[in-house]
């Protein structure tokens, strides 16, 4: 059960940010001007970036939410989902973008892990820097996000068809207010703390 | 040194929002809604949380640049500061003030370690549901600052006499773009990596 009184009819940190429209706007902006471009790397790629963070922060409603987004763009392909959560070395993706990740993963546990050596490997597979500079505040933004969402125990839907569901809505209309409207689909009625 | 080429005539988290302007405005937007507000809790208040986040992630930009606001916030009550960076149990602030910092404490570490007893111990002493929801967005908030400043090798100046300056324009100013505008005064040419 939320640690605050939110709206029980909206998911993990839908409710948060319906509680608090002020701050509401400038994380959904964040997410929008991170996951949604196209520059450099795919929204696919910036969406698996999310999911890897989130989960190792095993934040279960990030993890799923955005994994569904990415498996949106990835045309329905789940398997490349679980494999870069599970084991994104031998996973069938390209390796600058592993290199991404294994920097991703070093913020996951601290600004200070990012080495120049992990640096220089993205950019010997031609890493710009502005995929670097992106990588490491998606994978910041979701040390946030995931930290938000679990620190005031929001709920997370039980009911996993409901992820693709409202992947497909945020993969056609963005990260805008209508994520944390009461006027979109309710979350399930039961529920688990994730 | 930077791991990516930025304006090195701007400090920290500066020189990274100059190098990306798009993400640049929500999260100054963010910093603005969640730490100028004075509603629950004061300026001052907000910053304590910022400051002690920081300085648990070893984040030596962000915990010195928030600390100096806090400061001017206390009207030069630096001490007080120190403490609540240090020994926040035994400085001289409110329970209120110590329960919110513990919990901000625990996000550090990681959502789920937010725990229920944390929550009810904060509510014990006052906190609404809206103190408690700000302070676990700034301790989230300011892990995603303290790795993208850090994770990006960005510049901390070793003058220290540069933070007070700086924290008396955006305690004049706020949050907005003119703190990665390269118009404003410059960092020390002696910088160090913090």
């Amino acid at each position: 059960m939320p640690y605050i009184d939110v709206d029980k009819n909206l998911p993990g940190i839908r409710s948060l940010m319906a509680f608090r429209p002020e701050t509401a706007k400038p994380l959904s902006d964040l997410a929008e001007a991170l996951l949604r471009d196209n520059t450099g790397l795919s929204r696919a790629e910036r969406e698996l970036i999310a999911t890897y963070v989130s989960y190792l922060n095993d934040c279960f409603y990030c993890h799923n939410s955005h994994g569904e987004l990415a498996v949106c763009y990835l045309d329905g392909n789940r398997e490349l989902v679980d494999a870069v959560r599970k084991d994104y070395r031998n996973a069938d993706i390209s390796e600058k973008l592993k290199a991404l990740l294994q920097i991703a993963g070093k913020v996951q546990q601290g600004g200070k892990s990012v080495l120049p050596e992990n640096i220089e490997n993205a950019k010997r597979h031609q890493a710009t820097d502005r995929d670097i500079h992106d990588t490491v505040l998606i994978a910041a933004a979701f040390c946030m996000f995931n930290r938000y969402v679990d620190g005031l125990a929001s709920t997370a839907p039980k009911d996993m068809s409901s992820y693709p569901l409202r992947a497909k809505q945020v993969a056609e209309n963005g990260y805008g207010p209508h994520i944390y409207s009461t006027a979109q689909p309710q979350a399930s009625s039961e529920e688990i703390h994730a």
